[in-house]
Parts: C-alpha cells; structure tokens; sequence
C-alpha cells in the first residue's frame, strides 16, 4: 500500500473513533475540517519512511504513530492561528478553524486533537505496551516543555531568547519527533534516529527562507527580511540565494550521511534526496551544487 | 505519607520535568502558576482514595495518575479562563493566566499541561507500560472526544443539546477519571468503577446549585435560575433547597453502594460520605435526611 493511502487511512480511522455519536456535532465537524484535506503529510511520511528502513516490524502500529504525529501538527496549526498568535484568517486554502467555525471551537479543536493523538498511539487490537507507551513518551517530548513545539512558541513571549533551543523547538521537534517514532515503531531505540529529524527540519527551515527570498524577488516590493522577528537568522540574508542553496544540500548530505546502519539505509537515503528535490524552490534548483563553478 | 502530600509531592515533581532549562521562562513560571496553589484536589484525593481500596499495589504509579488527573484538570481550568470562553479574570483567589501573563501564553499554558499530563504517566522508573498505556488510554477518553470534558464543552456550541451526554462529559468526566484511574493504578478494571466516579460528579453538580442558591439568598438580589444556561436544569430551581438536598443524600448513597467489592471497600465509603460532610452547605446540613420530618 503506498504511505500516502496508509497515512490517510489511519488519520481518518483516528477522527472517526472521536465521532462516534452522541457527539457534538459542530466540535465533530471541525475536528474532520482541521485534519483533511491534509497537506504534504511529510512527517507521518518521514515516520512511515524510518519505519519502513528499520524493517517495519509492527506497521499497524507505525500508521498509528504516523497518524498521531500528523494530528498533533494539524492541533499546532489549528492553535497558531488563533487570533491571539497568528489571526490567520485560511490555512491549506481554505478559511481557518477559527473563522469557518468559532474561536472556542478552534481551541477545542486543539486541545481534542492533542488528545486524540495520545489516543491514537494507545489504543488499537494487538498494541505492544511498551512500544506504544515509548510512543507516547517521544510525542510529549517533542510537543510539550522544555523541548517541544509548545516550548518553541514559548520562546516567542521571552525578552532573551535561546537562539538554537528556540529553533529546535519551533522547527526541528516534530521532524525529530518523526525520526524517533518511525523507528521505535520499527523496533528501534529513538535516540540514534534524533539527528535525522533535525537536519531534515533545519533543511525544511532553509528552504523556507528560500522560498521567502525568491517569490519576494518575483513578487517586487515587498520588504526584504520580513521574517527576520524575534532575532531568527535567515540564511539568503546571511549567505545569499546561491549559498543558501549549497547550504542547504550541505544540510541533506548531513542527513544522508547520519542515518544509522538499518536494513533500509539506502532506501531512505533516496526518500531523504527527493525530499530535497520537492523543497529547494526551482529557481534554485541548479544552484549550490558543491561541484559547479558559481554563476552570476 | 497523607494523601495531600503525595498528590503535591507528585504535581511538583512532573512539572519540575517540563522546566529543565533551557526552557522558555515565562511559559515555565505560567505552567508552576497554573497547578499551584491548588484546590481541594478533589480528583486526584478520589483517585488515590480508590487506588488504596483496590490495594494500592503500585503508589508510585497511583500518584503519577493522580498528578496526571489534577494537572489535566487545571489545564481545562485555564483553557475555560479564555476570553473566548468564561473570560474570567480571577481564578482561585488570584488573577487568570491570561490576565496573570497574556493570552498567548495561556493558550500555550493549557497545551502544554494536557501534553504533560500524559508525559506523567508514561515518564518514571518501574511503570508496567500496559497499565500505564490504560491509564493513557482512560484519561484521553474522559478528556477528548466524544466522552470527555472537550466534547462537554463542544456542546455548548450546539443549538440541539444531548443532555445527558452533556452532564456526563462536562461534569462528570473527569471524576470518572478518578476512579476508572484509581482502579487500573491499583490494580482493577476500570470499568465497574465507572458509576461510582459519574454519581460523585453528579453529586458535586447538585452541591454546586445548593450553594448557588444559598449564596444567593445570603446575598440577596441576584436574579434566580441564573447558571440555567444552555438548557442545564439546576436541580434547586427543579425541587427546592431541601428536595435538592435529599437528592444530593441519595446520589452519595448510590455511589457508596455502587462501590465495587475490593479491599478497602469500607474505608472508600467513609471517604465518600466525609466527602458528602464537606460538598454540603452547612446552611442545608440538617435538610434532606429520608427519616427527617420537612422543616419549615
């Protein structure tokens, strides 16, 4: 079965079990809404992935850790767009929680999500206690204080910031949380497969300043560095378009080159380079090869 | 050890393990603010109390659910402050989270504490994961969706509201909680312990219109019936100060005798009905008794 018909069936068997009846049908309803249609789904698909390297022992078990990893991101999007943190008013194209239902169902919506990911893990028919229960462990770690995404929004209410916790929270926990749960799904200890998940968020948070720089450069006009709040360095402000693309194939090759010995080492070195090619925006496609002569 | 003491002692130490630096300060400080000073710890005393009457084979395991238990409740508490909910500006004596530091924070202050409330129970030396993932498992389902204190809340989005799925999740929830917890940590099923934990909430429903009703009268002039939102029937608006108070006299007595034969089965009881003693106006002591002529 392909990861993304695994990953989509399991994140809808999670939100049905949350609406069995008698629900409340508006909280039901928004819960569905803030789930599908996903997105890229690409750390339920870094967790499958791992899974899969590691000999993907309990695969029922490994979707129900993608789904649940994929639902607490969906809770984090849900609650960052409140109007208290981003007012976004769409995400994914559409109307967010918050203005296609209510401010108080999207906190709800949060808080069951979160939850419901928890739920996930623990429950299912031939469940591995100690398996799922690491699962869970992992998943609070990487959501929750002092390491997790929560903690990494916490960051943004401090006069002083911890550059390089701040960024590993914010950016790096649910990739890292990825790693870490696709390979205890897989039979694995976590702790070697922590570095995977960084790297691949410091590649993802590259390519977003990339991104940023080159649809600013397409777009004209609007202010350079924008995204540089609360101090976060932009790597195209400090090394340019060229060096943050070499940058950023420097980061992959890191995290090609710290999977650890695994049945499916070179499978997963191949998810990781096409992962690579969906991020580095087009225009910088040719760019930043270690190889090439610089241009321009 | 007094129960008071182990529930501190275990509440102090799990949110000790979400401050390890570097941690962003101030959500720090809001997550040790939020849980202390506490309540009456009124679920958490419950859960330890059924803990012992089951045998109490693994305290520290009993008093990582209770801490679990009380910090999920003071995460909802926190959550229900937001201006989009009761938008309280005082919470026990003191100012709410978000008026103590903002409202991103106590958005913040909420995820993480429902994130650590299961990081409780799977964290600590010696847990036995298959108890530890039920417990896992029953805090999540009184918690979410569609039987916990989410979904209770969610219903008040409803224009058509199921009553009584509405009063089990809202305030009966956490309180089964307690006891299905108390039990799995000591040892039992939860499932027969499901009914004590519902009439205890029900009964604490009842106590909470005595007292509305007999504050109001002390204070005279603030309008009647007022908490009779969203459909709920208040049960002195119902039967009168002294029928309510025989209604809360019968509920105790089914919840003792709803008691499953264990261990400690006489000692539960005499805690039920100390428990009885305190959640009784003193105003309406003397009412209610079934071998009591009606007063006045």
């Amino acid at each position: 079965m392909p990861l993304q018909t695994r990953i989509e069936a399991a994140i809808s068997s999670a939100i049905r079990g949350a609406q069995t009846a008698p629900a409340p049908g508006r909280l039901a309803a928004a819960l569905n809404y803030a789930v599908t249609p996903g997105g890229a789904r690409i750390r339920p698909t870094i967790l499958l992935s791992v899974a899969m390297a590691c000999g993907d022992r309990d695969p029922l078990m490994a979707d129900r850790a993608a789904a649940a990893l994929e639902i607490m991101h969906c809770a984090s999007l849900v609650h960052d767009d409140l109007p208290a943190f981003d007012d976004a008013d769409m995400r994914r194209g559409k109307p967010s929680v918050h203005r296609a239902f209510s401010e108080p169902l999207a906190v709800l919506t949060g808080d069951s999500l979160i939850v419901l990911a928890f739920e996930t893990i623990a429950r299912g028919p031939g469940t591995d206690p100690a398996r799922a229960l690491e699962l869970v462990l992992t998943l609070a770690k990487r959501t929750g204080m002092p390491l997790g995404i929560c903690a990494g929004q916490g960051w943004e209410s401090e006069s002083s910031v911890d550059l390089s916790a701040y960024h590993l929270a914010k950016t790096g926990a649910l990739f890292m949380a990825a790693t870490e749960m696709g390979a205890v799904a897989g039979g694995q200890d976590a702790e070697p497969w922590a570095e995977l998940g960084a790297r691949i968020g410091e590649a993802f948070q590259v390519a977003d300043d990339l991104r940023d720089a080159l649809m600013d450069e397409a777009s004209l006009g609007k202010p350079a560095g924008q995204d540089d709040l609360h101090g976060r360095p932009n790597a195209v402000t400090q090394l340019g378009v060229e060096g943050a693309t070499a940058r950023l194939r420097d980061i992959l090759a890191g995290a090609i080159a710290s999977i650890p010995s695994c049945p499916g080492e070179a499978a997963l070195a191949q998810m990781v380079r096409k992962t690579a090619d969906r991020i580095i925006p087009e225009a910088a496609q040719h760019l930043g090869h270690r190889s090439s002569v610089p241009g321009e």
